[in-house]
């Protein structure tokens, strides 16, 4: 599809200047000494930790920012090209807590982790291992270990990190490299993990952040730069303000990242939405969650870099609010030209949890969109002519040559959708999207079979594994 | 926003084409001896109840059929511009069943029918008065009457009307003169009434849809014609078929307006979906549903008519699968550039329930995209930058100069959606969108005043609406 625009192009360039001249003469403050060090080594000019970037600077990194990357799977099948023609779809992501109709709301922990990572394997439409929920029961300092093992062993789709550090990014590495019997060489010229790195709106870069992009730059590995900009609150109020100060917090991680490593792999990120004014949560699926992802499409195509969006939900429950901001967001990402929609599935209470029922439901949104963005088939008209011509007025289609031909594989099949008409639906026991939702998960963690090569890998893993956590595993920079 | 493609201009044209084809070569069944008479008067060929039409005959007819036109209401407020940049609203239509929660699943009735006539007035965002549920406790010589009357005395909107035979259609239309107090010129000089005219697809015109089709046009009323084209099953499996038997029979019928009264207003409609292959069902919101908008949007444009489509949903229940199939439907819509969209608020099952909980919550779609489609305000950009300095790093925006300026009307005010956290959401009784749903179309119904001049339009119809009752009203043509 052709992206939607709500600004002229000179609009967008217009919006691009008003940034460039924020990190000018603003700045953005950086509390990381060694990011500022390095910044201030290529020209900022420092006032505390407050950082000023030069446009030239921001031109720089921008040039030299990948315009287009792969970014490796275990499964090589499952390698995905990141440009700005792709279309991925990535599950929840930030979670703290799960929910399923069964057991009900709780913090995540390591079984609903290992079960979500089970599902996401078996949805090719999902591209990535999913990060969430957040395995609590895991002691923090081993969590990423847990978390990358189990990505590594139940799935053979890209994996993604959190960027907490440097010791626990090198350890995440480093179990890549030996579970994948990657050389260091092979694996910098490769992108093997992606984390999302969001700045602190407005116009803050902390340690952990600044470390992360810092870190993925130096090892050639993806950072998705996503200022989280909720208009009203931690951004302008009118979509115009937000979308300056969203792009401009995203020239800033991309700046250093391109002056860490000139090249590093980036992509544009931008989760803007309004806050609720009742609330004062914030809101998605809204009008204005879709303008600010139209707006930033723009901006992203404008300097040329492929750009990540979100979808969401802030709703509490499997229902139809949850669903149509879900698709709202969806639909406004993929109108705005993003190549990479985040939180695609599963989240309910604006990513305070993500449900198990909710990425079912969610999954038929985007295995329907999907389907959408496949090339048409295009048929000889001669034979629509006959076709039509060999049915009488009034008869039916059902078991024409044309039909005959194409009805197995002519239409997407529902996965959670039941079109029976109402008796046999009440016959079936009336269950809503939400309860046959259940039985779908439930069948896919009973059907699911790990992946070739699990074992292996699971083999040559566990003792690093072993090591690292006799090792202490390695704790979170806060 | 621009409308999507799914061919290239030239294939549209060839599909075109093809359409002109299958009327000229095969033709198309009617079973009106009127309306045969009117064509052959004209130039077609018949051979017994099979008509052939040449492509000068609805070449002529796509000519004189205008391009823009404008729907009357009583109030003038309301009246509606139909054309090629309009977007307009309507809520169910064609639903014998009605369900709110509190009273179950029942057939339509005088009450419910009421009930939703008040509801649609109360939402701007509905453009036109409801013609469902069908009242099902009215005789059907009386039921016009009846829901004419509850049209034109509880809701001040353009007025819409089932065309089910030459006796109903000329007491509606008196109703309407003689309520608004409108000569025979006034009401033939304006659009009044609309009525929705489906053909029996594949190729089939049926006594009651030609009948309709000659009368609105005599009367210079607004038919919008729509073939009903299930891919697979009333019409060809793949989409290009679809589109091009679809095209073809709403082709038929403009033509057969335009033979009528050269200039009587139509509408291009279009509602091609997929049949369920495992239910045998319709499906609603599917890709294959958006791809056919897609594709009757881009042969609408190429004759320059204005077209109508539809949104609905297939789910049995208000849940979230009844939410993302009328959400795709809606933005498929918007998308295909349609110029109304029919059943986008309500529809249940296909369209044999009206909901009064899944009005609600579809409401709430239709006014996020509404909103979505106002144009964005401009802001200055100095105020932007100035915004942004008046912020330190990590702090907010809640009460800036600009914030507090705006935000008041800044975003969307959700309707439905509750946006609180799930402490304070389970507090409040954790209820599901469709829960909180009952509430408020019972808040509507309580606070509906009747729009001014009602009780004048009564206090005129009511002997009128008396004399036709003891005349015995008027049966339905079968």
């Amino acid at each position: 599809m052709t992206p939607q625009k709500i600004m002229t192009d000179d609009r967008v360039a217009a919006l691009h200047e008003t940034a460039l001249h924020v990190l000018e003469d603003l700045g953005i403050k950086i509390t990381h000494q060694g990011a500022r060090d390095l910044l201030v080594k290529n020209g900022a000019v420092i006032d505390g930790d407050m950082v000023r970037l030069g446009r030239e600077m921001v031109e720089d990194a921008i040039a030299t920012a990948p315009k287009s990357m792969v970014l490796k799977a275990i499964n090589p099948d499952r390698d995905l090209t990141l440009d700005q023609n792709s279309l991925i779809f990535t599950p929840s992501g930030g979670c703290p807590n799960v929910y399923d109709r069964l057991r009900g709301r709780r913090p995540g922990d390591a079984e609903s982790y290992t079960e979500m990572a089970k599902l996401v394997q078996s949805f090719d439409v999902l591209h990535k291992m999913p990060v969430a929920p957040e395995p609590q029961d895991i002691p923090l300092h081993e969590r990423h270990i847990f978390t990358n093992l189990i990505q590594m062993t139940y799935g053979d789709k890209p994996l993604g990190h959190y960027a907490r550090g440097q010791a626990q990014t090198d350890q995440n590495f480093e179990m890549i490299c030996h579970g994948l019997n990657l050389s260091d060489d092979a694996f910098k010229s490769n992108i093997w993990s992606s984390t999302v790195i969001n700045s602190n709106s407005p116009r803050l870069l902390d340690d952990t952040m600044a470390q992360g992009l810092m870190d993925y730059a130096r090892y050639q590995q993806l950072t998705i730069i996503t200022p989280f900009c909720l208009s009203g609150a931690m951004a302008p109020i009118t979509t115009e303000g937000a979308l300056v100060l969203s792009h401009a917090e995203a020239l800033a991680g991309i700046t250093l990242t391109q002056m860490t490593n000139a090249g590093a792999p980036i992509a544009y990120g931008s989760f803007s939405s309004n806050v609720d004014m009742k609330s004062g949560s914030p809101a998605f699926g809204t009008p204005e969650h879709v303008r600010l992802q139209i707006g930033a499409g723009q901006l992203a195509r404008h300097i040329g870099i492929p750009w990540r969006a979100a979808a969401g939900s802030a709703s509490n429950a499997t229902d139809a609010q949850g669903a149509a901001e879900n698709l709202m967001g969806i639909w406004g990402a993929i109108q705005a030209g993003a190549n990479i929609i985040l939180h695609s599935t599963g989240w309910l209470e604006g990513g305070l949890t993500v449900g198990f029922e909710k990425t079912i439901t969610d999954l038929e949104q985007i295995q329907s969109m999907a389907e959408l963005c496949q090339k048409m088939e295009q048929v000889e008209l001669q034979s629509v002519f006959d076709d039509i011509a060999s049915v009488q007025p009034g008869g039916h289609f059902f078991d024409t040559a044309e039909t005959m031909a194409r009805f197995a594989e002519a239409f997407y099949p529902p996965l959670v959708a039941d079109l029976s008409n109402h008796g046999t639906w009440q016959d079936h026991g009336g269950l809503t999207a939400e309860e046959r939702a259940t039985t779908i998960w439930q069948d896919c963690l009973e059907n699911y079979t790990r992946p070739q090569h699990s074992a292996e890998i699971e083999d040559r893993l566990m003792p690093l594994v072993d090591r690292l956590k006799s090792q202490g595993g390695a704790a979170p920079l806060t």
